[in-house]
């Protein structure tokens, strides 16, 4: 559809398996043909889930489901089935119907009930699922599962990506081996508020649903609710985090349990390489923004103001013109709902300070500081006072490519 | 710089004098060359004025000027300086003098004090304003006044714009005819929080300024507030209204008296068209978009999911493509931060309904709605529910005009 990000990863990256985990992908034709458009994964018995689901008013059926799902305490999980090109949204009975369907489809199979099948959709907005081609599709899958298909199922879940999405680490759990493996899907329509587009993650862990669900919600706080692309939120934006169970250490039962600190570590990683990889595809992104701003009085506030500059589009067309234009920050800071001084206000771009004290820097090196814009990676910093509060949250620049791709993407 | 907006009305309105007021534009070579950046406006004494600010965080120190003066009490206004192409924003203390010095320069000519004499600025953010050559280009404006000069002082004040603003009704107060004349500037950096650009309202009725606090802020609510290009509110935005009392009816000292019906239609008739007009200068604007939310709790609710449509960039690239995508419409409300049941939510593209109870409509016709979307006005609808709450807000496309516009306005 469009060429390949320029920001993207030289390469897709070598994932092994994760014990308990085994996956399939193929082409329903549910609304692309030529390409694979459908995943199924499927759970040693004992997986246990935990994960965040969109905000929206307007959640999808599927949503609702995964939603249900999770709130049952339960938290096993034996089946997730997720297809790209359409959303399953604005679609009312109908769409839960479908959502059910799929999810009885797949435990027939797996061999499970179908509350423990995960369901997700991603696409257009407003029409039926084709369910019938969908379920058909899933015996097929079923035959090929397999431990390595992780390029395939990153490959399945893609919309208006320009690339498939995926990150592993390790980690040792008292003193055990374990792997964490993550694949994800995002391009538009990205914002910050609880999962912000599709994204799976794959442990051999052994841990309690009740010990997964605050990891996870750290995770995406730092992560994809750390990252935006053009402030629109989705109908379907879910974050899961699947533990298989399979490697050979006590079951933890808590979050807070010292033996995690490498786990929680390399799950961070993998989140936080995943949300990178959605903005490093963000539509027409020529450039990846990374935000940071100090000295508020928390860190909710500090990412407040990142994101208010982050949704810019003054900044971010500022960017893609490689103009050092921090005026326009000034702009957004102050129009942000954040109380601060501004004779206590400084800017910098890249390495070089433009503002200080609220005004203009009259050391600021601007021909240095265009030459930070030239390149593919933009960094900010905001100081506004001496507060504890600091974050960081990324972005990417605003091109004619967003104008491309968004006015013509469904007609 | 830019070719004149499709959306342009055909010609600048006929604005006949108001008793009272007399204005001069010049060139001072501010930031542009070859085109008046500077008006001067004097005032009849015992002229009354009343206006709204922006509540940016960063306001620049013409902002604090006007609200000082504003805010003492005394209400009356004798001048107004206003230059275009340096907005005399983050320049702290030095741009603190140069407003001063403005006020004192323009003061000394009118015979007034400096309190007496507002002063705006509209351009770039982060550089000191030339004092210099604007104090020297007063005393030329001073002896060039004249009550016609409408067309040239909306001229003077434009930066990105690509037209002048003006609009001008005429009402009866106690049987006695008043005028009442508008000019704005506006194209970008346009979002609704109080002023959102600057706008000059005068007339010659004859009232308190306690009488017209609340009007502005009545108007300018349904009108400046009611409209958005990009979501970025400035550091500058300004709204003025000037009532110099020269007209022979007796002065009225309450916004709610029975006698200005009239007068505040006519107020609101200007400041609509003005608003309107920024919108249609919008950057890069193809199309004109009204977006009318029905059925919510309040007006303040209704309103806040309609300037969420208007400000999504998804939204905003299907109007450009012509896309009857309202798909993308179920997920901004979704996303809005107001809470409604969406088995109740209709959506109409022109005066076809694409949607209801929450779901596609069945009987939608799709060709009649993008033919709808073909024209250069757009109307969308929702329907939220069955609250008494509405609001009409109104925004344009975002195109690649307004890319290239804000890729490169500054280097």
């Amino acid at each position: 559809m469009t060429a390949i990000s320029p920001l993207a990863p030289a390469r897709f990256p070598d994932m092994p398996p994760v014990p308990g985990v085994r996956l399939a992908a193929a082409g329903a034709e549910l609304r692309y043909t030529g390409r694979p458009d459908l995943l199924l994964a499927t759970f040693a018995p004992e997986t246990t889930v935990a994960g965040t689901l969109t905000r929206s008013h307007t959640a999808a059926p599927p949503v609702h489901w995964c939603r249900a799902l999770l709130g049952e305490g339960g938290g096993g999980a034996r089946g997730l089935v997720v297809n790209a090109g359409n959303a399953n949204a604005a679609t009312g009975e109908q769409g839960d119907a479908a959502v059910r369907r799929t999810a009885e489809s797949a435990a027939a199979l797996v061999g499970c009930r179908a509350e423990e099948v995960y369901v997700s959709s991603t696409g257009v907005i407003g029409e039926q699922l084709p369910v019938d081609r969908l379920v058909a599709a899933l015996p097929g899958l079923h035959d090929g599962l397999s431990d390595r298909a992780w390029p395939e199922a990153a490959r399945a879940i893609m919309t208006t990506d320009t690339y498939p999405k995926g990150a592993t680490a390790s980690a040792e759990i008292d003193g055990v081996p374990v792997v964490v493996n993550g694949i994800a899907k995002g391009s538009g329509m990205i914002a910050p508020n609880m999962g912000t587009m599709l994204a799976y993650v794959f442990t051999d862990a052994n841990l309690s649903a009740a010990a997964l669900r605050p990891l996870v919600r750290r995770g995406v706080n730092r992560s994809f609710n750390a990252i935006t692309v053009d402030g629109d939120t989705s109908t379907n934006d879910t974050c899961l985090l699947f533990a298989t169970g399979a490697a050979r250490h006590r079951r933890i039962g808590r979050a807070g349990d010292s033996r995690l600190e490498s786990f929680r570590a390399a799950l961070e990683a993998v989140l936080t390489d995943l949300a990178r990889q959605i903005v490093r595809d963000g539509e027409g992104a020529a450039k990846l923004v990374a935000i940071t701003v100090r000295g508020a009085a928390s860190e909710a506030a500090a990412r407040k103001l990142g994101l208010a500059i982050a949704n810019s589009p003054l900044v971010k067309t500022a960017i893609a013109g490689e103009d050092p234009n921090w005026g326009r920050i000034v702009a957004v800071v102050g129009r942000a709902g954040v109380a601060f001084d501004q004779a206590r206000l400084s800017i910098w771009l890249g390495a070089d300070r433009a503002a200080a004290n609220g005004v203009a820097d009259p050391a600021f090196d601007e021909p240095a500081a265009a030459r930070h814009m030239k390149g593919q990676e933009v960094e900010i910093a905001v100081e506004i006072g001496s507060g504890p509060g600091a974050a960081t949250v990324w972005t990417c620049d605003l091109t004619h490519g967003y104008i491309e791709i968004n006015a013509d993407y469904r007609s």
